[in-house]
């Protein structure tokens, strides 16, 4: 670690928003890492629809009303949190800055910012957790071997993570076309360290089908998760719900909380937008677990707009990992400093004192529309 | 004031729209200045869709009507308006231009418009008032101090002013991000001087959060728009409604009168377009108070559509201090003389003698929508 | 007229449809009748969506269809038309070619288009009957005194013209802002010669409201109509009709025919776009006159598509022009030629013999939504 | 033939999407071809929508299913496909390489793919048939006599293709603008080699409109498909079907499959994109045929999407020349492998084991619209 002490005295000026990090990112960042971290899958649609959702809904406005005593407060899995807005699992981090998953795990702490933690993290879980706050999940990739699943899983439970995030929706990988064109590889000496201990299945080259033939057959499966939810006394949190049945699925299995995600459209492009599924799927859960969001998440607005349909909390994948690029833990905080601002302004502006005053009659679902 | 008498002669050539003013006034602005007149909240969203919610939006034709005698005449709150197009409360005007707020009221008292003057102008409220003509009216902005906010509206009494817009969606202020990269900031000798006199509220540095902490307990609430309904005389008009709730509200604490606004976009980004949202808050006012808007009207088809909608005037923001900035008090009065002279063509091109003959009839929802 | 017999022969290369001809009149023609021909109202929105209306339709296939025999002719006020495409009245067609009306004339008789004259020629209206083929139509603007209206009426009937089109929608000219930013006049040398025998009104500087003090006074309405109809033995046919209750008033003063028309966007901008209010006007009329539109015709779909609404015809304007200006009697010939085979083609793959075949069924109205 | 085993080691870097191998085509190709191949009819509107409607429509996520022993394999006419992707009939493809339609067979028996050789094919049918795999189709342009027609269904009778598909929607050749602009024709010893034996109807000159006096008398009509049906022992398979009536009539005269195509919107601009009308036509087909689809399809997304709306199978066109033009066999392999392993992929990510798996419940018409 270069440091440990956040303060925002070197962010770069002109620096006001996620957008800038975005952009000052993309002149950071090598085009291999750029690459990496900016890429979606195909046309990278469902990328920008993660965006255009938020966009095109409106809020209303509600004036005049007492604001004293607000606040931003959530509980979710019996921890309090100060706020909703969760760093969300993204690997590789040392790709974006040296200080890798550390730095961000500082200034997650710093920001009172829940953090998950990557199965593909380029640092070891127990190097990252040491330097983390208390509200730590670690994401987990089922292994192919039911013990490597469980060795991570005890790692993290003895490192002091608080919940175990299964991401259920990359089976196989996405056809990420920005980043092969990129012709991306990870830089030598990074590496998946944590799964490091564990064997490898690489797919042979004699195959008709490595989809059918090679990644289906060993990709985990519902009777999976109820096995993983038997065997830790965490609470298992599915990643990459995107509708009703399968949220009902997932329950049903085990599952104690759901965050609904289409991996920023890393995986299959045209998976629809999260925020126009959400609903949906929080109509069906009807408060039996708590449902989480990630996608192009960029603003308070965006924040808000997510709780008063009915989330718990969200996400934030990109924009941590551009600021910890551009100005190291600064930047990562910075953005989250930016956000939950954002999202106190928002509240402020819609007559929320808390995030429980916001539901579904603050969403404008066609505000271009005049109607008569 | 460089001069009194607003004539055409010096406009620059190609000025033929308010589009035009806009352009200018980006050439000539420096950027500080224009940051802050043009900047909106956040992505700007609100700010676009104030005008894309016009542009939507078709006008009937209707031909071969009786025109003559025809005018543009409107009564708000006892008083004779020659058209309904206000000039809306703009803060430091002295940055458009050094004549400022006085060119301002020049050039509406000389082209018959009704003027508000904000709170935050950078001349004395005494000294605009003695520049303009008799439709002026005062744009408060409640202050912590009960004091402070009576002596400001005992002051716009003794000058003259005829109403007082208190502005409600500004407990807080807006994440104007454009202005922020412009590190924008008053230039020296400019301030709000009518507030010079009274104790400011500065945020202390230790709170955690500077907007439930610090800005929501002094905010205005709706108490005390009954309190200051109480203690004037002038009728209370509450700019910054934006939903039917409110607006009922608004109704119930003593206001006589509304201006549905969204502040140019310049508050949450978002918030609906007003011309959307003008017709359930015309429905609910059911003509207990008169309805005025602003927001994006640049055209005068967009004056008539609200109008169409219900509205009983209109106000115009930036293109005002866009046309200050290009031309001092003759460009405020091109402004305004451009704006009614459309609107006259807009009537008389769908057959409107009056105001009060354009209903909602004469609007055409979905006209690119072929319906079978 | 610097040549009488049209032939294709050198036409510029690469022109192959009605945009290429725009195209490349905006390199021929100067600033200012390009801003004069090409410009419309205000934003220009009512052009665009002229033919936006068009592009957003879909046309059902039909194959295998008997073709045999097939043909574009039509019956209009009991004359024959070889096909449907007419030539719309355009004022100044000397400003885009020293052989004005007269070579438009020549080039609509070779193609058998029918041609409507304009109030506003550049030639005189006997001029251009000498040069035209049979079926010519004289645009009328009512004049403020009768005495002049019924001359020019007179002159038309004389001339061999076959029906008066009134043109109602322009009481007041639209604010041409492209024309008023190039500073738009007439050369030297041109005028609306067929208007100098009669006094002209110029409305005087003094007056409040030059819309509602001189210009909508002296404007023709309902019973001008009726007397103007009862004074001439031919068709009289009014031109700006964009809703159907004007439409019935339209037939109860005693038009023979209407033309819905927003004069290409060129009067008030926002008047929807002429392909959507057609059906609505069609079914009221249901029959009992013929129905004629124009506004954005641009490809043979494009008329296909108003046939199919109910439009017994269409009008041209602005290609017309670009064609003249391009290559003269041979560039409006070629104009005309283009628009006519596409049309063929359209009713070819469309599986239409005669355009009675094309009713509203071969219309797709939403053709990118996917219903399932 | 410059080479006969395919594989991918001299594809240019950076090509990992059909789109990719669209823009290297751009580059390699000269103006004519390019016109030619990538071209479509007038404005190219329909070419869009092509598109359009598939990017417009999302997929549902499916996860933690089992996926062991899924496949593509799929069966039509009673053969089996290893998977439902098909190389569409695309003419002149020398024009796109030396090696032209051999290639194009080898390439797509490589990869297991049917391919549709054009009646236009600039190599003879029985050539392209010795260097093809077993799943091969002859595109049928019906001719002006009989016994052309039936020579060429015989011819490819003999040389082994399974099927006569018959093009059905391009009675006239549609006003391809973009090619005539380019001034497109065929290079010096090009042309349709397999029509050289018969008689070709050019039309006179004389004629008044070459639509109706000269193309549509020649052109087929309902009867001749029953006379086609009637005289081979091949399946009839229709091209070009764009709407319901049109498939109930297919099959009542003969048909044994359908192919839903507006030819790539190369024949009559605004027909409406084929995705959008395939749900309708498989409803009434409800069946008894299997229907295929193409237009625009460039993802295995795509390709899916169609076999979810209940297509049998999709066909490829320009995509396949593009790889063809800029590396041969071995770019035609690689589109095949590419567009494959995404579908696959699509399959994995939506919880599909097999074709059949895809049902209409795995579309989201309208990703974007927030619905509470
Ligand atoms: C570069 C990158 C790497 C990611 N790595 C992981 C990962 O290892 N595990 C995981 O569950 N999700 C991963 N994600 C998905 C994120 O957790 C999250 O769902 C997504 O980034 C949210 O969208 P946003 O980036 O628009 O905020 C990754 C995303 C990115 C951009
Ligand atoms: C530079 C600027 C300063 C403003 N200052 C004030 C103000 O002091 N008080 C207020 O009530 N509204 C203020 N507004 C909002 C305007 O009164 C008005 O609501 C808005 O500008 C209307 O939108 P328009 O600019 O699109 O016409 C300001 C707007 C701008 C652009
Ligand atoms: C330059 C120009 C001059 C016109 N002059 C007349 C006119 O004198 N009388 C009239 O009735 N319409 C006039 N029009 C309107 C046309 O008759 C017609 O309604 C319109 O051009 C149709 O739209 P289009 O140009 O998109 O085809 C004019 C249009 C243009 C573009
Ligand atoms: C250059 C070109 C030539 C074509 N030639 C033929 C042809 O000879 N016969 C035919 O039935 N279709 C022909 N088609 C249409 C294709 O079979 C197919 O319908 C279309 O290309 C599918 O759309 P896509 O190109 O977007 O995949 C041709 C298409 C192109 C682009």
């Amino acid at each position: 670690m270069t440091d440990t002490l956040p303060t925002l005295a070197d962010i770069p000026n002109g620096i006001v928003s996620l957008s800038d990090y975005e952009r000052f990112a993309g002149e950071t960042l090598d085009t291999n890492a750029w690459a990496y971290f900016s890429g979606a899958s195909a046309d990278e649609i469902t990328a920008r629809w993660n965006r255009q959702a938020f966009d095109r809904v409106g809020l209303e406005s509600r004036v005049l009303r007492h604001g004293k005593g607000g606040h931003t407060r959530v509980e979710l899995f019996g921890k309090k949190f100060e706020h909703p807005i969760l760093v969300a699992p993204v690997a590789h981090q040392m790709l974006a800055h040296p200080d890798g998953e550390q730095a961000t795990a500082v200034a997650a702490a710093a920001l009172d910012a829940g953090f998950v933690v990557s199965t593909l993290a380029s640092m070891r879980l127990e190097d990252i957790a040491v330097a983390a706050g208390p509200r730590i999940w670690f994401q987990l990739y089922m292994q192919p071997d039911r013990a490597a699943t469980l060795d991570l899983v005890r790692r993290a439970e003895t490192a002091g993570y608080e919940a175990i995030v299964v991401t259920v929706d990359a089976p196989v990988s996405g056809a990420r076309n920005r980043e092969q064109r990129a012709g991306f590889r990870l830089p030598d000496g990074m590496s998946a360290v944590n799964l490091g201990d564990y064997a490898q299945h690489v797919p042979s080259a004699a195959l008709q089908s490595v989809v059918f033939e090679h990644f289906l057959p060993i990709a985990a499966v519902w009777s999976d998760i109820e096995w993983l939810a038997a065997n830790t006394s965490l609470p298992v949190i599915l990643k990459g719900i995107l509708n009703a049945d399968d949220a009902e699925r997932a329950l049903g299995y085990g599952a104690a909380g759901l965050i609904v995600s289409n991996h920023g459209g890393r995986t299959l492009d045209t998976l629809p937008p999260t925020f126009t599924v959400l609903p949906r799927i929080v109509d069906r859960v009807a408060g039996r677990a708590p449902v989480l969001v990630d996608g192009g998440i960029r603003r308070g607005t965006d924040v808000l707009k997510c709780i008063a349909c009915g989330a718990s909390a969200v996400m934030v994948g990109r924009p941590i990992v551009y600021g910890l690029a551009v100005a190291g833990v600064r930047g990562v905080a910075h953005v989250l400093r930016i956000l939950r601002d954002e999202l106190e302004l928002a509240m402020a502006l819609t007559g929320c004192r808390t995030l429980s005053d916001a539901g579904r009659d603050l969403l404008v679902t066609d505000p271009l529309q005049l109607k008569l």
